[in-house]
């Protein structure tokens, strides 16, 4: 299997992009605006559905990027069926750019044809959005437990990915600094997992939770640099909460599916050499 | 008037601090645990309230910070009381290392003694720990609205802090590009106030909303660098509704206490040099 996800859209009502400030994509997709948990919605305009929006929610993404993994896990989480529609590595489709004009960066939700950008803005709409799902709900009910939560995602957001991208080549840097950097918050990660699962299976304590989501995202990855870098991160000897928490939720059906084993990882590292430079190797 | 705020504390029972990954310092300072909309709380251990936490509500910060700025604001929209708890520039204060370890980084809020850190973690947190305030919610109702406002505060936050940074001039950087950058975000938020505000006074309608906040926290340092800098930027001419916003906004009783005038920041910018290096000077 070399991508987790083969579905794909051809768009062939390409249009020129919209005004960059245009965050709803509305003007370019014609939807039905229909908002299961809204009682109001200022942009909405009804009209006919379009071909392009068949599907009431898809996903804009590549496999391998955890910003992407998140909305996966949180819609699979939600019993929310959904359209993985795949982006070409190096190549954004017509439908990111007019998605998300600000970053032109994925992952991006569309529901309804509506874009939302940026993956913990997009968990938590998931979240919001079908919290009359019979699923519990993503983030904690306490707002403490919550804003402890939302703290360590932003945490892990600003501390892995740039130590990932050192690791596995595709940013220059020192490698033993960032494995360093990368270890030391793996620890503080396995002491708030030891203070917030209380003893229970996950950060969300017997479900899996908001900061689950947001840490576990990155952990094919952090697998996967181990391998390519040879260095021991989410390891058992270091830190064994988090490291049986790793294994137990990316066993977690609606885990599983998104993320692929560490070779997988590897493999497109090695594939994709300009994006994510390979280890010993001059090649851009 | 040199500061907003000139309450501070003296804290006399210093201790060593906890080890790094503990964001609660519930170990050091003893609380009675207390949530006014909590039904449940895993971390309370409910003790004696001591002369530390004698405010229900305590905010450490340094006026002229926009992310301490946020905070003020959330807390006098909910109408809830709070204590200022000054820091010292550049030195940080042993309630401060020990309530934000991980970051070391004003704003913290003390809610009964727990700490919350990153600004917009805390704005939510108030607005959720206070949600049966009789004053408005402050983040929009509707699902996909939230996710707006939380895209564009994100956006500001990305944007807006090194662009400043540089035009003050703590930052290294070209001053002209900084400039360019934050004119062209200037526009973008123009048109998204357009659209989010349907003809009323702020992002948050006729409301002050969660992106109004994010937002606002900042205009005091624009039109500081305005001044230091030379440029024009919330300008009447290049963004005539944001600029009629920021005026509107900083007259707003939530905010007009939280953000003084532009001189009061330069002077900040001049007197604190090595925290924020003037323009046409060597001196770091």
């Amino acid at each position: 299997m070399k991508y987790e996800s083969t579905r794909s859209f051809i768009y062939q009502q390409q249009q020129p992009p919209p005004p960059p400030y245009l965050l709803s994509d509305q003007s370019q997709i014609k939807t039905i605006q229909y908002f299961q948990h809204s009682s109001h919605f200022s942009h909405s305009t009804p009209t006919t559905m379009s071909a392009e929006a068949s599907s009431a929610v898809r996903v804009i993404g590549l496999w391998p990027s955890p910003f992407v993994i998140r909305v996966l896990i949180a819609l699979k989480l939600k019993g929310v069926e959904y359209e993985f529609v795949e982006e070409q590595v190096g190549k954004k489709s017509e439908l990111l750019l007019r998605s998300n004009p600000v970053h032109k960066k994925i992952p991006v939700l569309l529901h309804h044809g509506k874009p939302i950008s940026e993956s913990l803005v997009i968990v938590q709409y998931v979240d919001e959005a079908w919290s009359s799902s019979a699923a519990p709900a993503i983030l904690p009910a306490d707002p403490y437990t919550r804003a402890v939560h939302r703290f360590w995602a932003q945490y892990i957001d600003d501390k892995f990915p740039p130590a990932i991208r050192t690791l596995k080549g595709s940013d220059d840097g020192d490698k033993e600094q960032a494995a360093g950097q990368l270890s030391a918050a793996l620890q503080l990660l396995e002491a708030a997992f030891v203070e917030l699962s209380q003893g229970k299976s996950y950060f969300g304590g017997d479900g899996v939770g908001y900061l689950d989501i947001a840490l576990v995202s990155h952990v094919g990855w952090v697998r996967a640099v181990e391998k390519i870098a040879g260095v021991a991160l989410l390891d058992e000897a270091k830190v064994p909460n988090l490291a049986a928490w790793a294994g137990r939720l990316c066993a977690h059906a609606a885990v599983a599916d998104a993320i692929p084993d560490a070779d997988k990882f590897v493999e497109f590292s090695v594939k994709y050499g300009s994006f994510s430079k390979p280890i010993n190797s001059g090649a851009k």
